[in-house]
């Protein structure tokens, strides 16, 4: 099954659209990788897939650690993406998205600013071959995101000025990808990116809670799945928050 | 020592302005380590700095191979750049930053585009803090290059449209990194990139070779250093190839 039916699976058997963003605070990699362990034995009811980062590659390694976690993940029967922002040319692209697939990641993201040729095709085209995702980075959820994600485009062949994440999106819709991230901390953007989308690319939204955006105002704008991290792993009781979260979720979402 | 006076001295003590890209084709991690120190043994005297990517980052692990790698160049006496082209959230891209410079990593190249508020400010302050460097990703070798690096941007204030690489030139500057990436591929770029930077910030030059840049047209447009990869490292003498590289390049930089 490809990326896209296997996050709507997920989220319909678990009852849940939250991607727990397991983004922990540098420690020992032994530490680390019994803090990731501990932390999805509490959460894991309450969330339909994992997202993992660099804050654990690097210190795990990618055969070592995290694969045990990638494992462990499956095993609950959720997907796992791998938030790598695929940002370099094609050929160190393609290599760096078979490493994390063939590690068993489900999905990888990538950033649609570095093009197609020689850019994120090579990566396509390996998702394709293994069955897994793409998603991509339309407009991310920091403060300096504006300056990039939020400038202005002068399009040549029509003359119009277009926002960058405009042109994300309809490249988002354009490359088929499995989804698009764009942040809770920008309601009325979120809203903009899923009139193009629609249904046939879901809208991956981080950036509720430690970062200050509304799980309402993300939902109600649009946005399919929101990606938690620290508001739950740095919580005093992850499981009740990851529960709280879901459940909030799930009302504006109207399941 | 802070980064661009590193190379700058290692430039001239090695009469060289080659930096090796160590990109080598997937392979078993001990293989890829020893084909590593085994190219670096034959290649080490042309170069005046190392650039390791991914390819070797995921399959080796940091705290394992890869930091072998890296005290094996600095033996050398030559400093190593990551190419991670970091561009993701602030706290998420000043861990990446911290890990690379804790394995011993000299400098991290990263995408301006991420902006800097709460994006690359993190990273510019933990490179200072370390005595580290941050390279810009300003117009990268490949085709698609075109679609971000390439655009028109509409700049509110002044209604003026103006080349994306031009802003990220102008970022470099006033973010005063330690060096700027324009493609070998572009070289009308590099001049009209070098005319902002002038020798304030040093221009990185990929793509010479395997992807089709010319050495004399990049250095002649304002090329300090080139990186170069595939070209030498699946070459059949890894050794002579480098040398005539270098040598041609000194030609030009009329060293």
């Amino acid at each position: 099954m490809s990326f896209k039916p296997e996050m709507d699976r997920s989220a319909k058997k678990t009852g849940s659209n939250i991607v727990l963003a397991l983004d922990l605070p540098p420690d020992q990699p032994q530490r680390l990788l019994s803090k990731s362990i501990e932390t999805l034995k509490m959460v894991h009811p309450f969330i339909c897939a994992v997202k993992l980062n660099r804050q654990l590659v690097l210190p795990l390694g990618l055969s070592n650690g995290v694969q045990q976690i990638v494992r462990w993940i499956h095993d609950q029967g959720l997907p796992v993406l791998m938030d790598c922002k695929v940002n370099d040319v094609g050929y160190t692209n393609r290599t760096i998205a078979e490493y994390y697939y063939r590690a068993g990641f489900d999905a990888v993201t990538a950033n649609p600013f570095v093009g197609w040729d020689e850019g994120l095709q090579p990566v396509f085209e390996v998702a394709k071959q293994m069955h897994r995702g793409v998603v991509l980075l339309v407009y991310m959820s920091h403060k300096g995101a504006e300056e990039g994600y939020g400038q202005v485009i002068h399009e040549p062949k029509t003359g119009r000025r277009i926002p960058q994440y405009v042109v994300f999106a309809q490249k988002a819709l354009s490359w088929n990808a499995d989804g698009a991230v764009v942040g809770a901390t920008y309601p009325e953007k979120i809203r903009e990116v899923h009139t193009i989308l629609k249904n046939h690319v879901p809208i991956y939204s981080p950036g509720v809670g430690a970062q200050g955006g509304s799980i309402q105002s993300a939902i109600n704008a649009g946005a399919r799945y929101l990606i938690v991290g620290r508001s739950i792993t740095l919580a005093e009781n992850p499981a009740e928050t990851a529960k709280l979260v879901r459940d909030t979720a799930k009302q504006f979402l109207g399941e």
